[in-house]
């Protein structure tokens, strides 16, 4: 593969992921219920992603930080659902 | 940062984002109701890192392609009880 095949892909990758939490987020809140999510998973996940947005820029990969941030962003939002509508 | 430094980060990053579905997993198995979880999201997130794991062979990337081997059994396994618990 090309370096800007690569670069195609990781940015496939990155939004598949990035619009993957689309739909949680809106069921959840639609629902109001969000007792079978793991409220673990989230925190987990939120730690994990804002350590990778470091890795992202430390290794200047554009799709990584770009697709990053979304993901903190509906993270972030799914997390204060589960604290606001119980467990 | 030294490429050191970063390689390391990336490996927290990934560890923590790894790890991060196991409380899911073990709580959807353990609870046998996986209603509040969004079979799109599930699904969408299992296709996005499939392409994300070409993506880290591609610019060679360990921390990336083993943290997210273990994302995809994890994603799998979820996604199974999604189907075999019902929605």
């Amino acid at each position: 593969m090309t370096p800007l095949e690569i670069e195609i892909l990781g940015y496939i990758a990155g939004g598949i992921i990035a619009v993957a939490l689309i739909p949680q987020v809106i069921k959840s809140w639609r629902t109001k219920c969000t007792k079978d999510i793991s409220v673990a998973w989230t925190l987990f996940y939120l730690a994990g992603l804002v350590f990778f947005e470091i890795y992202a820029i430390g290794i200047t990969s554009i799709p990584l930080m770009i697709t990053n941030v979304i993901e903190i962003a509906l993270t972030g939002s799914l997390l204060y659902m589960e604290f606001r509508y119980g467990r």
